[in-house]
């Protein structure tokens, strides 16, 4: 009723509708729009910004400057306490916090480690006595601090890292050891340099009195490593500059080793694990398994705000790239003038799919923020809402972070040569996002944790019924997924579709068709999953494991289909706040090119499935070009949405440059021709002769 | 009969082959095998590698310096005339520049524009005064010069270029100039610092006696640009330096502008068109152009360089990511011991594919190298021998350069945190091989002209037929696919089938199904393209353009699925000259690998086309997964098959240091165990009490 009324308002919108720039901007800003727009104001201070001509040791020194005016100026505090000076804001500190990417994703990632890591970690795994001594001093940058978890052994296996803290009762003691080369901590942010102490991540061992000794699992000690003053290591303490990387070279990473080194016994952070003077280990949760994951799981946030930030860096790819190829002109068009590259069919499919699947991630990714807020804020802070807040960010995590690569290395070579100049900013930010998809979690290995997730719930399902019932329900599936497969089902839309194309896609376009389609596809791969790996518990351990390997990539692309759901699921909830008809008309064209985008990457399992009918397929394709198509006119604004400035892009070619260039040369043509000074082309002369 | 034999006196191979190591890599190493050979023994000199941590200044000039030591040391004038100090062989002196890129890609791509471009336009465009006068300093460095044909505002689309060469027949004169900002040459190697000379492009424009002007299109001028003792600009000459760009900034590209530059009449490079001091102009090839064609020819082999230099890279990718994986151990086993990372499945199918491709890539270059030989050496030298190596250059350089850049970025990834420290060098090398998917002619405009010719090819076989033969053809398809589109064809696959998996892979691992599926795809793309652009004929000429751009992801697609059956072609031929049987058995598998891969990439095509049934489609995915189990063990060998030392790769977690850390810490671990001091874990504690 509201819709019909406000189409007789705006009853252009249908036919040629505009997008409302502003209002978009408005929507896509979010629950902490006010936040973000302080945030990116902030943020247009030259001070901040990555000076591209800086080598590794100036570019360093430069970070470490920046974070010091981050932490005066920047508004850096909010998560903590407000008893600490914080805000107790956790929403809005991740949302200001992804921001910075457009500065430098090297602030971005040294704020990361000594606000998001560090602090966090004296905040989250330590208790009071902790947060009056080692608070103050990393909320303030006094204390740059390390956060020494990984090892050049271990990475995304953190509960097999080889660092020990044995308790020593005689002197009340641990002692913090490095007992190989592969138990060194590695990659670490502030240890090559800036860190004077360290959240250090070892196995605890210590014995009650009498006992044997116990190793309790990974736990966290705050260790100095450095004299402040002279800057050199502690005794005992030994390291390495990690050197040169790939990006992110305004990070001083390096490597950490303890020879046998001595911290008091009130510097474990104890909030989940302590030891009493004597030796005895005492923990409020009584299964090591939970105890690791629950201390791990303050790590959710950093996994939240780098799906954030990939989705701001892709941001910034696509405002270059289709703002160059909406101004630079490439090959005869027509007439005299040279056609604009964004009207060549293939860039259109190269970037306009990329700007969909930005905005499904962007919205995504508020919906995310929102559900962690609530975790941190305590508002929805059961087990399963823990668990659920995890398992989305393990899923989202490596898509966006996947997808800004690929974004930023297309929007690079749309732009060809300009796309490789430092001064365009493409390929500096690719470099930098690179190890997005390898830290805070490796990508496949997060990917294994959805699925580990998703065949939980499934098996959740049938807790409790009866035996039978989970037997039953898969021989109804199974038969059901016979008809499926049959060609009868193919046949069946095939007459239903009467070889209508328009009837086709009429289907592929409505919401639910889209949501059935990518719901159905996670539903029954973690069907055929638990199908398959159903007879793992009456194997050895080995055999089960080699069951396990085999399913290993059918379980990582059941992953892969769950997290493109959610970013369905979330642009389609984003579309449901656009006010603003026309906007809302663009926007279902763009959520229907995401969607559409992701069926069409597995068609073929839609075809070996039954799901799709091999007309439906065609038409898949060829919708998509239709959309494209549509929202080719719209693509400057959709962008210009972001609500980003020249100040927060800073790539030469998206200032207009561009288009003064090819005026310039289209003016000198054009006053030639006028003149009648312009050489004739041999080609025509020898037509004529 | 000679198979059976052989599998008589190697009786285990077939269940259990080998791989010959040596006999694998002579095959690989192909004709130019000593040539090859002995660059790589020249390359391992540390005075030519790459220094990371050099900031780009002093790596332009540690650049400047190599070239000069190629120079003097390199042998890099094989191309060149014997009569001018060369050997005239094309062949081998790729082969031998292919190799540089091991020592730094600077380093390859400044060679190429020094020898590849500069001197070599010299060499192909000019004639004997100019060889003279200008090649003994291009060749020896003593005159550094760049190749002036890319401007600002026209990259690939060199017919367009905006500078202007006007005859002036008072004083017998080239004005050359600059009429606009866009018109600046731009991403010049050697402009911006070291270049003396250029050999600039530009329209010339000339008037016979009393005649109007003509544009005769583009042509090249030696035109000095720099005192070489102050480098100084010339007066009329002026610039900018390019920069920090995303990789090879061992390069010093540059910009060059021109204000009335007068060059002398003598000083164009008058092969294929001259002036005559009244301003006549002359060529031996009438059509303007064909005349730009064939001037621009001889930029092929710098697209063969680039295609057989991309498989390089992804060689030294493969190299480190598949020893560092069978060395690196992570996530508990079934024993004590972690699980090695290539015994994952997921692993092995992130990087096998590579591997199988980048042996394709090898073969397909080894291939196109020949042809180039063929060609320039004059063997076989029509002008179909020159389009069919130009398309053949066309389809691989964006297969390769591309391919490169995936393998080299699931190498980072699979190689964790470590794959992204600089000292490893797969940023480093993937920073550098960017630029080579949009440099020497952009990917995506190069697959159009390959796209075109297919065109013209299937346009040509019906030339001079009678009208309606092509129509009956079509019609004869059209039947043809209205059987392979019904349900028939896949019930009679699954019939043939009779369901079983067996004999479905049995079906697709024969050499003639994968070939038939390959070009079949590529035939009926190319078809339907055909059909659909036919109208274009009638059409005007901005409806045709429409048409054309309608269709311009398709071309695209018709021009990938042609590259990649020229890859799997080159790999079947190179699997023929493989003599030892174990090492065939093995290949044949990384070639089914490869065949199978690009098939279940596209997949939904060959469902939707009827070709296969959704039963033999889902047996491709898993006769992959066995292909990969079985490849596997032999993946060492496979990448030690490369012939690459240490001295070459210098990547330090491919130097065997992973494997000596894993080592020290499980005998570490055993120590423990061996000693009863290990701490009980709390878990097993847990379990007892």
């Amino acid at each position: 009723m509201t819709i019909l009324s406000e189409k007789r308002t705006a009853p252009d919108a249908d036919a040629d509708p505009r997008v409302d720039v502003d209002h978009l901007e408005e929507v896509l800003l979010g629950r902490w729009a006010d936040i973000r727009r302080e945030a990116r104001a902030f943020l247009l201070d030259p001070r901040l910004h990555r000076d591209e001509s800086l080598a590794m040791p100036e570019h360093r020194e430069r970070v470490l400057e920046q974070l010091r005016i981050l932490a005066k100026e920047g508004d850096v505090l909010r998560a903590f306490p407000t008893a600490l000076g914080g805000a107790d804001d956790h929403g809005g500190s991740l949302a200001r916090f992804e921001e910075v990417i457009t500065a430098d994703p090297s602030l971005q990632i040294k704020a990361g480690v000594q606000w998001g890591l560090f602090a966090s970690a004296i905040l989250h795994l330590g208790t009071e006595s902790h947060h009056e001594r080692f608070l103050p001093g990393a909320m303030s940058v006094d204390v740059p601090g390390a956060f020494a978890m990984t090892e050049t052994g271990h990475g995304s296996d953190v509960a097999s890292i080889g660092t020990t803290a044995t308790y020593d009762p005689e002197t009340e003691e641990f002692v913090i050891h490095t007992p190989f080369r592969a138990a060194w901590k590695d990659y670490l942010g502030n240890a090559a340099l800036h860190g004077t102490a360290a959240v250090v991540f070892a196995q605890l061992i210590t014995a009650a009195p009498g006992g044997t000794p116990v190793n309790h699992g990974v736990h966290a000690f705050y260790v100095p490593i450095r004299n402040p003053e002279t800057g050199e290591f502690l005794p005992g303490v030994g390291g390495e500059d990690d050197g040169m990387k790939g990006g992110l070279n305004g990070i001083d990473n390096g490597r950490l080793w303890f020879d046998h080194v001595r911290v008091p016994r009130t510097d474990l952070l104890n909030r989940y694990g302590d030891v009493a003077p004597d030796g005895t280990y005492s923990s409020p949760i009584a299964s090591p398994g939970r105890r690791f994951f629950t201390m791990l799981g303050t790590l959710v946030q950093g996994r939240v705000s780098l799906d954030g930030a990939a989705v701001n860096a892709a941001k910034i790819g696509l405002v270059t790239a289709i703002t160059y190829g909406n101004q630079r002109r490439q090959f005869s068009g027509t007439g005299h003038d040279e056609v604009v590259l964004l009207d060549y069919a293939e860039h259109q499919r190269r970037l306009l799919p990329l700007l969909a699947q930005t905005y499904a991630a962007a919205f995504a990714h508020e919906r995310l923020l929102q559900t962690f807020d609530a975790v941190f804020s305590g508002a929805k802070d059961t087990d399963e809402d823990r668990q659920d807040l995890e398992t989305i960010a393990a899923a989202l995590k490596p898509s966006s972070t996947w997808h800004a690569l690929t974004t930023l290395q297309v929007c690079r070579e749309a732009c060809g040569g300009q796309g490789f100049m430092a001064e365009n900013r493409l390929t500096g930010l690719r470099a930098d996002m690179d190890v997005y998809a390898t830290f805070e979690g490796d990508n496949t290995v997060l990917l294994q944790l959805v699925a580990k997730r998703l065949l939980a719930d499934f098996a959740a399902e049938f807790k409790g019924a009866d035996a039978g019932a989970m037997a039953r329900y898969m021989a109804g599936r199974a038969a059901d997924a016979a008809l499926h497969r049959t060609p009868l089902a193919r046949v069946v839309q095939t007459l239903a579709d009467g070889g209508n194309v328009r009837r086709s896609v009429g289907h592929l376009r409505d919401t639910e068709t889209q949501r059935e389609l990518l719901t159905d596809r996670v539903e029954t791969m973690v069907e055929e999953l638990a199908q398959a790996l159903r007879p793992a518990g009456k194997l050895s351990r080995e055999a089960a494991a080699d069951l396990f390997n085999e399913h290993q990539h059918a379980l990582i692309e059941a992953a892969r289909a769950h997290a493109d759901l959610l970013l369905w699921e979330g642009f389609t909830a984003g579309l449901a706040q656009v006010r603003d008809e026309g906007t809302r008309r663009v926007l279902t064209w763009l959520r229907d090119l995401f969607g559409l985008t992701v069926i069409e990457r597995n068609l073929a399992w839609y075809l070996i499935h039954g799901r799709l009918s091999a007309g439906r397929a065609r038409s898949v394709t060829s919708y998509i070009e239709r959309l494209l198509r549509r929202i080719r006119p719209h693509a400057q604004d959709l962008v210009d949405a972001f609500g980003l400035e020249q100040g927060h892009v800073r790539a030469t070619i998206a200032s207009g440059v561009e288009a003064e260039r090819q005026e310039e040369a289209r003016a000198h043509y054009r006053r030639l021709r006028a003149s009648g000074d312009m050489a004739v082309p041999e080609k025509s002369l020898g037509a004529r002769g």
